[in-house]
């Protein structure tokens, strides 16, 4: 610590608005919610990042630390669900790689409270927790169908539907299973990792479902030999001479 | 109801040893656990399933329903976990397949117990709940990697077990959608879909993994035409002809 003289001044006496006040709390609560378990963060602690005292906090969330944990979760899937739109232009991809680089430094960012949340088994876990975590999935869901040509004007079928929320599931894991392995690999590998998985589920997927497979060639035809499509088609090709042996004889 | 005359006799009253009681209890409480979330199912539900006292069923779980909850848990994840045991002899995708089969079978058969388990946000789940999900996912991913040649003698690499985990939470979002969907499509289409994905899964790895590329080419070896391996890549030609475009003139 510093001298008294040094600190600076004490924002319990700033004089700020109740929607600013509300906003200071909720970040100083973001951030200690980020990287500790909710069960380990105090009021006290929220006090003391803001520079308030403890029954100011109260003042705001009545409800303690869960109606703090709940607004904060609030902010942060609002922030979430913000990284999740691009322009739909360009190879789809390549837009998709730019979502998935936002929500991955989201993810390194929120580190240890976006582990505890989707891990389960905290006290700060109820139906309403659970709610907006659902409805980030489903607005990230939303947002990839829109890239692959699917949203209001034309709906999803249940396969691709099903198909986008899997690999949704899939990239949650994988930045749980990030998270726990000290974010290795780097970020940007797992990212071009993430969407090469995402092609090959298409690929998949087309393979049995007519709406997937028509989907698919539209989006083939907006991709580039040297952006990820192309680069994982080239790199492929000897991985799929090996399956050979398993086709009928052209 | 039947008249009193025709009821079978009070199982109370039948003389079983301490297991079998257990046992039977267990039994109750599963089946009741299966279909509804567990805040839904009361003590006294689980000892009229079983014909049997209320306090009987303290006697056995003193800590009442959680503690009953938590050992059926126990028992399902048993269960579930002798499921996925399957001798390492054939293709390795037909053996993925009657995994799969199997665990689809316990997820039809569980269907609300085992949505209202995944989703989270319940009162009964707590670290131990969590810590068994946890475990029979790990043993999953186990047994998978035996089939793809990995286990004691050879462990796999970090981006190989991070496949398989990340395939297996695709597989749990797809049950639960599943569930959601009023089980469709059909179970077994689901199952050679979801074996699709793990094969694809595997060839976008072995682009960028160099053990995974090995791994592949080993298992490619072990498929047949016939084999769901090859039924994909006989359906996948059309599709890849659409990424003409991306790859280097030959």
């Amino acid at each position: 610590m510093t001298s008294a003289a040094a600190a600076p001044p004490n924002r319990a006496y700033q004089r700020l608005s109740v929607e600013e006040r509300r906003t200071q709390l909720l970040g100083a609560a973001l951030t200690l919610f980020a990287h500790r378990a909710p069960d380990e963060v105090s009021l006290d602690e929220v006090a003391a990042a803001a520079g308030v005292s403890r029954p100011l906090v109260y003042r705001y969330f009545p409800g303690g630390r869960q109606q703090l944990y709940e607004a904060a979760l609030r902010s942060a899937a609002d922030e979430l669900e913000l990284c999740f739109t691009e322009p739909p232009v360009g190879p789809p991809t390549e837009r998709v790689a730019r979502v998935l680089g936002r929500y991955l430094a989201f993810v390194d960012e929120h580190d240890t409270g976006f582990s505890a949340l989707l891990r389960g088994g905290s006290v700060a876990e109820t139906s309403r927790t659970t709610a907006i975590v659902d409805e980030v999935r489903r607005a990230a869901a939303e947002q990839i169908l829109l890239h692959l040509g699917r949203g209001d004007t034309q709906a999803p079928g249940p396969r691709l539907r099903m198909m986008v929320r899997t690999w949704i599931a899939a990239v949650e894991a994988a930045s749980l299973i990030w998270l726990d392995e000290e974010k290795q690999p780097p970020a940007d590998d797992l990212r071009a990792w993430l969407v090469d998985q995402l092609i090959t589920l298409l690929a998949a997927t087309a393979a049995t479902d007519r709406e997937t497979a028509s989907v698919v060639a539209e989006l083939l035809a907006l991709e580039t030999a040297d952006g990820p499509a192309g680069r994982l088609a080239a790199r492929l090709v000897p991985v799929v001479a090996e399956a050979a042996h398993l086709l009928p004889p052209v």
